[in-house]
This record gives structure tokens, C-alpha cells and sequence, in this order.
């Protein structure tokens, strides 16, 4: 930590600890103060313009009967997140919070939307069963659209990103890229996603470990991405990794977007540091994602929808946390005895 | 269950698993939407004025240095509430809540102000060590300040409560309640409050050991409340009593309010039903009140504060259930294919 960073951080605490209240009695929410002022750079932070980002995408493995829906349902569901219909509009619209989606690699073309960005790089990836998922330049694509969205956002002047997805299929890609690049076991990876049932996921994880064991050899992480992946994580990827260079604070979702964090983190370590790990998901894989990535999580509801909901939930804590920073008195003036006083 | 509050569970239940998402996805906040249909008795609910009431009363067991911080400060954080500096104000203001505070026993006169009912039924409470902490009619007259309250804000078209308090040396009286009134031993119910050192903590046991050890008989709920409560914890419990016969929302604050959430269980086990519990506080005894409640808390953020401030941060989990149930999209509006479909 650099002596400025170290300062700042001295300085936050210093005046958390002055505000009414029993030293430390507001847990996560100082904790969560502290982290965004850090980011920010400053005492007195500030929540610009809040934004969620939909990244949506197909996946070539969806004919492999890996989801308990159909892959028509990506382009179903965009359309609903553009009539405003969907978990994410709902959240978002009561919390404040801007939303777009962008479509990454959709398998169909879609109507243009004023919501909507259409940034697509291939209809839909390839089957990863059979062969690589994305090639390298289509991951790198899908990368670059994912920093261009935050960058289109952040020049608005956009400083808070509620990340999310969208793509049938995705919580199977995310669990093989976490097998691979954590080297926890794949069946501590893989979980029922919208809601498969037993057979179901014996099956996926069968295709899973099927595809994994079409490329025995090790790879490097952006490698492992283009193989496994899907255009919507890479696009995450990417935009994780912009707004954290911009000094933005970064809402992660669920197992997928986590997935994408840890990919992100592999990249640049510093990344980490912007991101604020929302919720605990009910996907299997996802506590022992967060705990190889040693985040802790602020809500744990049961969650397993996805699109950035659990997300934009925790929304409203950053808010409390960065209100409580600048607007709660001091014992000093407030006139309250101090412990011990 | 009635017939027709069953019918309304099930037509819940079916419009819940009509929306677009896998079934149950949502998770806990299905189940709040749920609940607050349940609560206000119909499909399409609404929060109308949410409102957070801060009880406040002075303990005289304070004398016997069982909190960390001096009596005095319970006058003064009632001025830091009604100046706007605390945390409840902070999160009031950044959810759209209307605060009011409550003396129901502050141990001095309190100036008046627009956001302050000064419904004071006492000076602050006695030493339970040596005597009763309130008569009957005091702890009467303070559980009807609790329903006065209440009823005032309903009558102004409240259904949503957020419900806290303020009164130094209170976690030492709650734990004392729960001891008598559940028979966990008392240690397991006695916790730090607002910062004890180890020293300070088995001060405090031994103080409330002797308190109950004063009155060796058993009690009814009533006469215990009397013998060792204070006088905010009485109108809480007439708070939540007469908000729940209302068909109001209730957000249940920690340790304390939780306390007063099981007095009104035990006056009338109905009430139950109007309340959310909103999180697991850090005060010791407040994850074994839950269990033996069976209260699943929403939020486990470290929280050790009071004022209602952790009810004040489930709030926006409250109003997102309520907009999902309203505003969501179905499979069938969104033309979005159902599982198997």
C-alpha cells in the first residue's frame, strides 16, 4: 500500500470512528464506507449516475441440455429486460439504478432499443464440447465491448456499475472456467442453475467433464476464457477491468459475474479492490468461489436468477454506507458523551 | 389457516411462480413478498408513509455501570436523532422514511421539536437490582404510548414500520426478558451492548444475576416486562401489538426490539405474522432469541447499534419484493418460454 493509500485509509477509519455510534457497530456498512472511499480516493465520496450493465450472450453447449430452459430464452428474456418486465428492471427502477443491456453474442439478431447496445461479436459461441468455445480475437472482441460500455457510461459520468448476465448455459461455462482455473474439483463447480434437477446435473456435469477433458493441457487465463467461456463473461471480464482503471465501484452479482471477478483478478490483482461482492448465490459452486477468492459477501437471500439482481439488492447498502460517511454527525458535533467520556 | 387465507396463499404462490424467472429463484424475497401480501391481505400490496419510531427510555440500572457508555447519552442521541445526525437519520433519508421519536422515560426533560412525542410515563426506570423496574400501571401507560404512537402514524395512512430504540444500559434489561422469559441461561443471553470489554461483560452478568435472582417466583409475561424491562421495550411491545392488529409491516430492529418482538408473541401469537425480522445483530444473545423464535434474520451485516438502523437497511429488501410482485413480467405477458416449455 502506497504511504498516500495508507494515509487515506488511516483517515476514513479516523472519522468513522468519530460518528455516533459505538466504535465499529456498523459492521459491513463501515467496512463498505471505508472500501468505496478508498476507491474513490477521497473522504467524502459520492454515488454518480448508478448503473446496471446486462451482458448477454449464447452459448454453443446449450444443445448439450445443460440449463433446465431452452437458448431461445437469452433473446426472450433481453426482450423482456427492454419492455422492462424482468427482476433487474423491477430492482433497478426502485432503486434509481440506470440500466442497459448489451448483446455480446446473442444467438439471434435483435430489434434495435434505445436500452439496448448491440455489440455482437458471434451469434452465439461454439459448442465447447467439440471445440473451443470463442476464438481468441472473438474473446478479445467481446472483452473490448464489455470496457466499451463502462467507458460510454463512466464519460457520462457514471462512477457505480451493478454488473449482470444473461445467456442460457452460463452458469455451466462459468463452472468449467472455475474448474480450470482454480483447480477445485469440477463437481464442487457445477450446480443446477435455473433449477436442474438430479439427472439433470449428473448430466451436466458429465458434459462438463467431457469438455474439460478435450483439452488436457494447461491453460493460460485468457486462453482458459476463449475456450470455456462465453461472449457475455469475457465481455464482463473486460468491463470489470475498465471501471476498476477508472476508479469505479463495482457491484458483482452471483456465481457468473463472481467467475468473471476471479478471471479479472487473475488479470490485474489490483482489480479486487473495486469490486464490492453482493450477495452469497444458492448456485452451488458459488461459496466456494467467493471463499478461493476470500470475498464475503454483504446479502445472503437464496438467490439464483442472475441479470445483476442480487446485485442491484445490495445497492442500497452502498448508498447507506457512503450517506452515513458524509451526512452522520460526529460526537464532536453532535455534543454526545464519548465511551468513557 | 382460514379457508380464504389459504386461497390467498395460493393464488401468492401462483403469481410468484408466474414470473419470469426459474421458480424460486428470488429466494427470501419471494417470501417477503409473500408475507406482505399475506400481511395486508392481497395480491397486489402496497407501502404507503413507512415510517421509523424510535422509542426512548432511560434505565436506572444504569447506575450500576452496565453499559459502556453513561446514562446522559440517551438524552443526547434523542437531540442527535431529532438534529438529524444519527445513523437512523441517515438511512431514513437515503430510504424515503418519515422518524419520529417516542420519550417514554427519558430520565430528563426533553425540549420539544416537531419529530419528538414526549409521551413520558416516567423519569427513566428503577433499579431492577433492588426493586421493580416499573409499577404495572407505568409499564401499562408506556405500552399504550406504543399503540398511541402507532395509531397516530396509521391514521396518517402508514403501514410499514421500522421500529428501534434508544435507551443506555437496555441490552443489559432485554437480556435480563429473555432469560426469564425463555429459559436460556443467562449468560447465553448477556452480551457485550455497546462495547463492554471482557472485564465489563461479567460485570454485567453478575448484576443481572442478582437482578433475577431478586425475584425468584415465576411471572407472567407482563409482570416480568414490569420487574425488569424499560419503559421503550413496553411500547415497543404495544407498538408492534397494536401495528400488527392493524395489518401492518413490521421491521424488527436487533437484539432489543427482538426482545419486545417476543413479549408481543407471547400477549398474542398473531402478531408474529406482521413481522420481518430484519437482521442478526453482533449482541450475543440475539442469534439464540431468533432460534428459539424461529425467525430467519434477513441481513447478517455485523450490526451492533440499535435506533432501528439495521430494520432502516432491510427496508429496501422490503420495498423490492413488494415492486417484484407488482411490476414483474409472467411467462405468459413476456412471451418468455417456461421450463420444459
Amino acid at each position: 500500500m502506497s504511504p498516500l493509500v495508507a494515509n487515506l485509509q488511516f483517515e476514513l477509519q479516523a472519522k468513522l470512528d468519530g460518528k455516533t455510534k459505538p466504535l465499529g457497530a456498523l459492521g459491513r456498512i463501515e467496512e463498505l464506507a471505508l472500501q468505496v472511499g478508498l476507491i474513490q480516493r477521497t473522504l467524502s465520496p459520492k454515488i454518480e449516475r448508478p448503473q446496471v450493465l446486462v451482458f448477454a450472450g449464447d452459448h454453443g453447449a446449450a444443445i448439450e441440455g445443460i440449463s433446465a430452459f431452452p437458448q431461445e430464452v437469452t433473446a426472450q428474456m433481453v426482450a423482456n429486460f427492454l419492455a422492462g418486465g424482468a427482476a433487474i428492471n423491477v430492482f433497478a427502477r426502485t432503486f434509481g439504478l440506470g440500466l442497459a443491456v448489451v448483446d455480446v453474442g446473442v444467438a439471434i439478431p435483435l430489434q434495435p432499443h434505445p436500452n439496448l447496445r448491440v455489440s455482437k461479436v458471434v451469434f452465439g459461441t461454439q459448442n465447447y464440447v467439440r471445440q473451443a468455445a470463442m476464438h481468441r480475437d472473438v474473446c478479445s472482441a467481446a472483452m473490448q465491448a464489455g470496457r466499451d460500455a463502462v467507458a460510454r457510461h463512466v464519460a457520462r459520468g457514471t462512477n457505480l456499475f451493478v454488473l449482470g448476465e444473461m445467456g442460457i448455459g452460463n452458469t455451466a461455462s462459468a463452472a468449467l472456467l472455475m474448474h480450470r482455473l482454480t483447480d477445485i474439483a469440477l463437481e464442487h463447480c457445477v450446480g443446477r442453475g435455473t433449477g436442474l434437477d438430479d439427472e439433470g446435473l449428473i448430466h451436466k456435469q458429465h458434459v462438463l467433464a467431457r469438455a474439460s477433458a478435450r483439452v488436457p493441457q494447461a491453460l493460460d487465463v485468457l486462453e482458459t476464457l476463449a475456450e470455456f467461456g462465453g461472449t457475455e463473461i469475457a465481455a464482463l471480464v473486460g468491463a470489470i477491468l475498465e471501471a476498476s482503471a477508472r476508479g469505479c465501484v463495482l457491484l458483482i452479482d452471483g456465481f457468473i459475474v463472481s467467475v468473471a471477478a476471479l478471471i479479472s483478478m487473475k488479470i490485474d490483482e489490483e482489480a479486487c479492490q473495486s469490486m464490492v461482492f453482493s450477495h452469497l448465490s444458492e448456485e452451488q459452486g458459488h461459496i466456494r468461489l467467493l471463499e478461493h477468492i476470500g470475498a464475503k459477501p454483504l446479502l445472503q437471500l437464496g438467490l439464483r436468477l442472475g441479470e445483476g439482481s442480487g446485485a442491484a439488492l445490495a445497492y442500497p447498502l452502498v448508498q447507506a454506507a457512503v450517506a452515513m460517511l458524509n451526512e452522520m454527525a460526529s460526537f464532536a458535533s453532535a455534543g454526545v458523551t464519548n465511551k468513557g467520556g
